[in-house]
């Protein structure tokens, strides 16, 4: 799996983001720690979800190439296909709820996709998604139960550690599980991180369950702010995160709006709820020994609509709450 | 004053954040231009201001140095100043008026600075200024009609040459009247950069007024949302402008909001409003031979208390109007 990864990479370059790597003196002087945020809110369509996407479609044959793929997200994996598709030449097919967001929508198609619309149940999607492979023979990108997808979000691992160099731990926030899969499988494989930590809200927190009681738990209709880790581990990330992750640090929703606000406000990033998670996991690591921590920021995709909204303008002059006047 | 700036930029060497240049493919597409976006928002304090503070507070004597320095800001200036005075272990004098905001009062003390709260008017500002330099021997630090202020500040366009190389054009927002100093200066002297823009909001043009009359023609009460933008040049600045600077882009309102909301929504960093004036004077740019241009994006600070507000809490589960649940 290490030289897929390292293929990847190759893949992925001069095409993905290279992404900088963020410090902070406040955090460091909080934490005792030396923390470096690996800020994949910078990468291509705004998460991390591009390099998996790329490299995956990248790799199937001229005949499912020609075909065209399909997926059913209403989120940043939706938009990592359609950009991937763009360039790649890939026609792609988005199945998405009717219930998803308009910006979501006008930004899949915005990359080019064609977005079908389902009833807003997991079953609904996966129906209309198998009977539109059946009738036009697409490939389905799988989110993250797809071993080119991990692959590919494995990469933003392997980019920090060329980055800042050898770590004590990296964090990364798991929902589906892809990008903590590769982010663990690349450390422990590469010899170059030594604890790997997943993250995540206690309100969605199927994956701290499964660790622990190492079998498979999935989670119902979870409610956790972080909309991106919502979905389940699946098989295939399950056996993987078993395998590398050393443990997983579950966050409170507070715990994630105060990592999110301090992003925002002290750093200057825009970081989405789910891409906080990890700093919130980092305030509660309690071990002596680990001083050098990498944080996969995994996105930045965040609908500001009402904040800016909020702007009014009054006789020529703008007025806003968060503003004086 | 080439020298004294390619000084500047070896005293700040080490000390002053080298802030990341950031680029957007999707800005680029639009105005046809190579466009470089130097990210002040991420240095120290979270603007270009340390650069100049610290600057003209390193090249104080030792006199000057123990007496403390003094300055009136309720803005950017006076973390630059309290921040520098920490760092240089002078002591720090702050004239704010009684109606600034608690949380600049709050990050001002936070850096070790000392505020003493005057009625807001600029007169009070000034004797109280003037009455505590008689008392105590303090030096004045003003935030921009200040030589190794100006100075400093030009570091940032010095930096962004060594990052991109030469450019057709830069803009830099323009208020008192530093930062643009500096960047046009060493622009023109350094002979790096064809084209020098001031970015102006309309509400407050009086640079434009003073460059277009040759003659300073201060405003009073602007009421623009770019706070940063409200002040008037200074003779100092005036002349350095006057000399080295090409054009003044004036711009509105809803131009400075709808540049903001790119650089927070697409870019997915924290612009503050006279940051963004800057963006808002490219896209207005008429000149088909520029292809390669420079912003100095100024700072990045902005209270986001509001917003975080409206994050609410039912039964466990985080809710706010920008956020599905």
């Amino acid at each position: 799996m290490l030289n897929k990864i390292l293929e990847a990479s190759g893949r992925l370059e001069g095409i993905a983001n290279k992404t900088p790597v963020m410090t902070s003196r406040t955090l460091n002087a909080e934490t005792g720690m030396e923390i470096y945020l690996k800020a994949e809110n910078f990468q291509r369509m705004g998460a991390f979800k591009f390099r998996g996407a790329f490299n995956a479609m990248a790799q199937l044959s001229p005949h499912q190439k020609k075909a065209g793929v399909i997926t059913h997200s209403s989120g940043n994996h939706a938009q990592a296909v359609a950009l991937a598709g763009k360039i790649l030449g890939i026609k792609t097919v988005i199945v998405m709820p009717n219930n998803a967001p308009i910006v979501k929508k006008q930004a899949t198609i915005g990359y080019g996709a064609e977005v079908i619309e389902c009833e807003p149940t997991q079953k609904a999607r996966e129906e209309t998604c198998n009977a539109l492979i059946e009738k036009y023979g697409y490939t389905l990108i799988h989110p993250y139960d797809n071993q080119q997808v991990i692959e590919g979000a494995a990469t933003a691992t392997s980019e920090l550690i060329s980055q800042v160099g050898k770590l004590d731990a990296v964090i990364a926030p798991v929902g589906g599980g892809g990008l903590l899969s590769g982010t663990s499988a690349y450390a422990k494989l590469s010899n170059t991180v030594k604890y790997v930590y997943g993250a995540e809200p206690e309100m969605a927190d199927d994956a701290y369950q499964s660790f622990k009681q190492k079998r498979l738990i999935p989670q119902t209709n979870p409610k956790t702010i972080a909309d991106g880790l919502r979905t389940s581990l699946s098989p295939l990330t399950f056996n993987i995160i078993t395998k590398y992750v050393d443990d997983i640090i579950t966050v409170t929703e507070q715990e994630i709006i105060q990592a999110m606000r301090f992003l925002w406000e002290r750093m200057k990033i825009i970081v989405e709820p789910s891409g906080a998670v990890p700093l919130a996991a980092a305030r509660k690591l309690n071990q002596t020994e680990i001083k050098k921590v990498g944080l996969i920021l995994s996105g930045g995709n965040v609908d500001l609509k009402s904040y800016f909204h909020d702007f009014s303008t009054k006789q020529g002059v703008i007025y806003h709450k968060d503003f004086l006047t």
